[in-house]
């Protein structure tokens, strides 16, 4: 038996004198914080997915089965590139996708996308080099890069997703500049936090812009599968035919982001090169081997329909609910699939002040700066929609409504 | 279903035109490889925990009530720290051993005590920061230190661990060239690579130069437990007073290293660094869940005691085995805990030419140079006695004899 301690205000702190600033290194001091959950009533803050739906009978049987067949190998280190199987059973989706052939030792897998992201970043990015993303963009992903003391340039996001001309320009400029741009970081499709979707157009641009500047695509795809308008465009990675681009997914938002699996696949030689740059001695075999009996069950792919019809459903109230209580006050875009709407706020409102005014009313959204590696966003607020039921997603947003009447209200008495 | 793909060497290479090695970060060409399974007969390499002895019926049970109980908990984001009641858990056991308060703010669960090392690396060390490890030390924190590019000073280890007066010498050298040392990683209870237990006497002195040079201390304790002729020295941490230090823990060696479950103890400021300095969003709460109704169903000590009980009989099978069969080429002492033998070669023998011959004779054995960050080693080996079972580590030890005979021949006739 074990007995929770808890930490009160009370708890002598055991900080001793040790001059922990000095010994600190330089990255610590330049990152956000990462993200957390909210304890108000009505969280549109957290991107997670739906608890009631977690397949968690499933899951516990699929562990079940797992350790039966082979506890040895579940249970002992499974090497960095992570079970084969695994590997196996994802190389074939991304064949059948692509069209292209996707082999075991082009896929490397690694504790959620976020992992993916960071090992990406020690992979290719050391101080003073450059990478671009959107802005907004993903902030896991400036904190990875920003950490590697990598310097982000960024390019803007409109309706359509990263505006590739500007990508364009952006990279002729760095290359007269005699400077190298990396990569090229983007959730192409059902961005975060923009919901955007880039259009099959701008896809072909950034394909060709990589090859002709050699610069590397990150096309992370972790909203795939959560399809709320029929299929995307064709992904980044088929356009490439694969080449200089790292694709990375995660079952996060497809069975579990409880589990952490993610994965990235590239060129053979490259997924050598992450797997030489990650220091964990692989993610989980257990959950590996869970994830595939899981998966061999086959009821995969009619969990990923529920959930489509769950968020379609919730994206199309929220919808209807911004419509009716914010519209004054905000214009969106609605997504064609993933977890968010993205709240473009009139002249005017802060997003700063619009936060603070829905925490008082008990509603947590995220901010938009947030999201802008080098400042912007002050005009936009995320919202989630994928947490919530329809009818607490109608009622936390007729708050955020009430508040969004409250700052206005202060605006103009200003 | 899926129907795993083959990789053959015949299956055309997506590699692309891209000029990959312009793009990679300066310290993917400075690393080592990481360490892999042997597929020799015999294989003395792998660091690992028996297999047979896993405790997974337990595992699948715990599994299955961890779900049961909260699995919307389980199988959503956790949260950078993990989860809080095994934070709990491991902090009222760190408490009742130390004696100091021990709190749940003051400990991050991390993938094993592999990704703690590398967490504390980004969160302490830059490009020239410097590090003292032992000589030899573990492979995983010099890839993990140069993959920061700091710069790692080594400091001689002999029978009782690492030589603190050559650190004391070290440090005081470094402070009057105007350099700070900012930590000593040190696996000072049953070494890895070299068995050796840092002495209490020792201890105290480093402890002592760890508030004199104010250098952090990583006490990395991944083969705690492990205990074959009764307990340990005090730990740094309780000598400290738990001030300045990194306390570096795993369940991989009590209950399997496959779990991936290791954790920080350490001042409540430093683990707030720690959680800062992670980009991975958190380990999986399913699997913390897991371990935690593991350890509740309480049968966890029994299983340590019987595990110390397997590995002491294996312990005394190869030393026994490498006495009677090696030892005309090479001395050891026995370690009072751990995995692992490690082998002086008596003057002449090569640790590489020997490596290669015990691989011909189906032997894997681990050769000392891995394990030294500047060089050196070369008169030792590694040789684990955890993953075999007696009558395998005497006919493996009895193969190296045969090898080291056979090149200790070939030196005499040269």
């Amino acid at each position: 038996m074990y007995a929770p301690t808890t930490v009160t205000a009370s708890t002598p702190s055991p900080d001793s004198a040790f001059d922990l600033e000095a010994l600190l290194a330089p990255a610590v001091g330049i990152l956000g914080p990462p993200t957390s959950l909210s304890p108000l009533p009505y969280d549109l803050n957290a991107g997670v997915p739906d608890r009631p739906s977690l397949p968690w009978r499933e899951l516990a049987e699929a562990a079940r089965v797992a350790l039966e067949a082979n506890a040895g190998e579940a249970l002992t280190y499974g090497g960095v590139a992570g079970y084969e199987p695994l590997r196996a059973w994802i190389a074939q989706r991304q064949s059948a996708e692509t069209g292209l052939t996707v082999t075991p030792a082009q896929i490397t897998l690694t504790s959620g996308s976020a992992q993916a992201i960071d090992t990406i970043a020690a992979t290719f990015l050391g101080p003073g080099d450059q990478v671009v993303t959107g802005a907004p963009t993903y902030p896991g992903a400036i904190r990875a890069f920003k950490a590697r003391a990598a310097s982000i340039l960024d390019v803007p996001q409109d309706d359509d997703g990263l505006r590739t001309d500007a990508l364009e320009a952006l990279l002729r400029a760095e290359r007269a500049a005699g400077r190298r741009v990396k990569l090229v970081y983007v959730v192409a499709t059902y961005d975060n936090p923009s919901g955007a979707t880039l259009t099959l157009e701008r896809r072909r641009h950034l394909a060709a812009l990589s090859r002709e500047y050699g610069t590397l695509i990150v096309e992370d795809d972790a909203y795939a599968g959560i399809d709320l308008d029929g299929p995307p465009p064709t992904s980044l990675y088929e356009i490439t035919g694969g080449h200089g681009i790292l694709r990375v997914g995660t079952f996060s938002k497809t069975i579990a982001s409880g589990l952490r699996v993610g994965w990235v696949v590239s060129e053979p030689r490259i997924v050598q090169r992450l797997n030489y740059m990650r220091f964990d001695n692989g993610a989980s075999p257990f959950i590996h081997h869970t994830v595939l009996a899981y998966l061999e069950a086959g009821t995969y792919d009619a969990h990923v329909a529920r959930l489509c019809a769950l968020y379609r459903e919730r994206r199309d109230a929220s919808a209807a609910a911004l419509l009716e209580h914010c519209e004054p006050y905000m214009t969106f875009k609605r997504p064609a699939g993933g977890f968010f709407h993205w709240l473009h706020l009139r002249p005017g409102l802060e997003a700063q002040t619009v936060f603070e005014a829905a925490q008082r009313h008990g509603v947590a959204v995220t901010p938009g700066p947030s999201y802008y590696p080098n400042g912007g966003g002050n005009d936009r607020i995320r919202l989630v929609y994928s947490a919530l039921p329809p009818d607490d997603l109608r009622a936390g947003i007729q708050r955020l409504g009430a508040a969004l009447e409250e700052v206005a209200g202060t605006v103009r008495a200003r």
